[in-house]
């Protein structure tokens, strides 16, 4: 596969340009542009330029909301309501972002209800920008049923992601984003791809019958990880990413998309909390270091994402590469 | 092994005098004991009257404080600090479920950071507490190093349980209470007291080998469920219910007991929110049932929490039984 280089200022321009070519606003295109050259930064191509014409069609199709003006409303002290307006994520969490940060400090913990957005990516990135304001942060959201129920066979839960953030002292937050369900729905559809096989423990296929073919359990179920106390944590970001919000459930997005495609329905419920208004505020941070210097002084650990970390000292020279074939996909959304 | 039954009343009653007559008020004896009868009373034999000769043995020592006055501060509008006065959790527990109702009615969300207190136990009484007055909510505690990080072989997290309820339209809370490791620490021993083998899943020896001998485990390290993950939520919940609200690491806390055993000192987090404050406030309870209703409706399938309320509709009848050598020890205790 021929590779282009592309440096991250340009890929930005790039995504930004494309967006506002096809339907985009201002605030809107530079919101989605910035979270994908974020990924992209930090080595994650799945949540990169990969998207862009994928986002593009949810615009042209009149589906997604270019335009979105998200609405930000106070539905206690607490608690914040966040309405995207029928546009991507990236500005509703922006915006979900400053609200929420001036609200967890004035009342030491507070919660986003985000809702009405389409896409909501992985979600490192905005636990880590709470983080990188001194606050402890969690992040779910619930997606499309491709997960079983704990001793079912259908799927019922999304993948349902829990994003955490933990500030450090002279360091990029500790930072994890990991799927409730064993395997990530790309992985699973790479390995299809791919003809490689995926662990007994990532599903099962349409009859519950155990199986190591990918093909075979993207038609019957993947399972949560651990088995079935990964499922009841899936239930778990069902009910807070869905009921609590007042957004669907992935049965219900599944139901409200009636297959046609393009990014998903929904919404995100997001926590922070400020450490320095709870039990230790001189000590928390130094805290926090001794147990991940106990973590790092074992042989063969690393810190949840070390990886994204690594990619992110590279790229600003390095730059990023993506596939000759979607740089040309690109270009001829921009004509 | 010879039974005795008894009545759930005088079950309570035995539990309460052996904590008066061994240097508990009657305070601390009337919560320690009513949560002794909760679990007994919902077939979790191991939080039951099994735990009373080692509370006894902590009040005597001189360790846990029978006479704990635990004091409540509001550290911030949404977040409350429970100082348990170095006594045993429920009484600590009792009185924070009080504030923290209150404060999450008025705020929308907020946390309780409970610290200095003996015996965090299993989470669901308190969880499940809060669910029924209309909250959903989240508790975690860490306990001793049992767990081994991602990567790593040497024991460093508690199996650091992760509960949460949400409350439901005509029934019961919906309530799980699950550690983060594959398996809970007793169910190991016990493993070991019977002989029997544990999953590969469960552990490591202590050079990091693979082994199915509890034995071998509980000398080396526990392993997270699905691995990595649980190992992520460990170290979550190690943050959270440690450096936040201000208590030790499971690390730290083995080395504050040095050894002398009796019940672990610690803390632990819990997080309401209350959902008539979020994004549905009249939808959310039907919501979740719609959820709860598509569980269901898969053959197989059974809510968390199912078996205890199963017991709970019998032993108000059918009493509970306990070994004659427990009821022979007690008895002994009040001589």
């Amino acid at each position: 596969m021929t590779k282009i280089n592309l440096n991250l200022e340009d890929a930005r321009d790039l995504a930004n340009r494309c967006l506002k070519h096809n339907g985009c606003d201002n605030a809107n295109a530079a919101a989605a542009a910035d979270r994908m050259i974020e990924a992209e930064r930090d080595g994650c191509a799945s949540h990169g330029l990969f998207r862009l014409p994928w986002y593009v069609s949810g615009v042209k199709s009149g589906r997604v909301n270019g335009q979105a003006r998200p609405r930000v409303t106070q539905l206690a002290p607490a608690v914040i309501g966040v309405d995207g307006d029928g546009g991507f994520a990236p500005l509703g969490q922006k915006i979900a972002h400053d609200a929420l940060v001036g609200c967890a400090r004035a009342q030491g913990i507070a919660a986003v209800a985000l809702t009405n957005m389409f896409h909501i990516a992985a979600m490192w990135p905005e636990v880590e920008d709470l983080a990188n304001e001194g606050l402890c942060a969690m992040a779910m959201t619930a997606s499309y049923p491709y997960v079983a129920p704990a001793g079912g066979i259908k799927a019922l839960y999304g993948t349902n992601p829990i994003g955490f953030a933990w500030p450090r002292r002279d360091a990029p937050p500790l930072v994890f984003d990991q799927a409730s369900s064993a395997m990530a729905r790309g992985e699973i559809q790479i390995a299809a791809r791919d003809g490689r096989p995926v662990p007994i423990t990532a599903g099962i296929g349409p009859k519950g019958e155990a199986t190591t073919d990918p093909n075979v359990v993207l038609k019957g179920a993947q399972l949560g990880f651990g088995g079935y106390k990964g499922a009841a944590l899936a239930m778990m970001v069902e009910l807070l990413a869905g009921p609590l919000i007042g957004e669907m459930l992935s049965f219900e997005a599944a139901k409200d998309d009636a297959g046609r495609g393009g990014p998903p329905k929904g919404g995100e419920f997001i926590l922070a909390m400020d450490p320095a208004l709870f039990g230790d505020p001189e000590g928390f941070l130094d805290h926090g270091e001794r147990l991940i210097a106990e973590i790092l002084a074992q042989e063969g650990t690393r810190l949840p994402g070390a990886r994204r970390l690594e990619q992110r000292q590279k790229t600003p020279q390095a730059g990023i590469t993506i596939p000759q074939s979607l740089y040309q996909e690109i270009t001829e959304l921009l004509a």
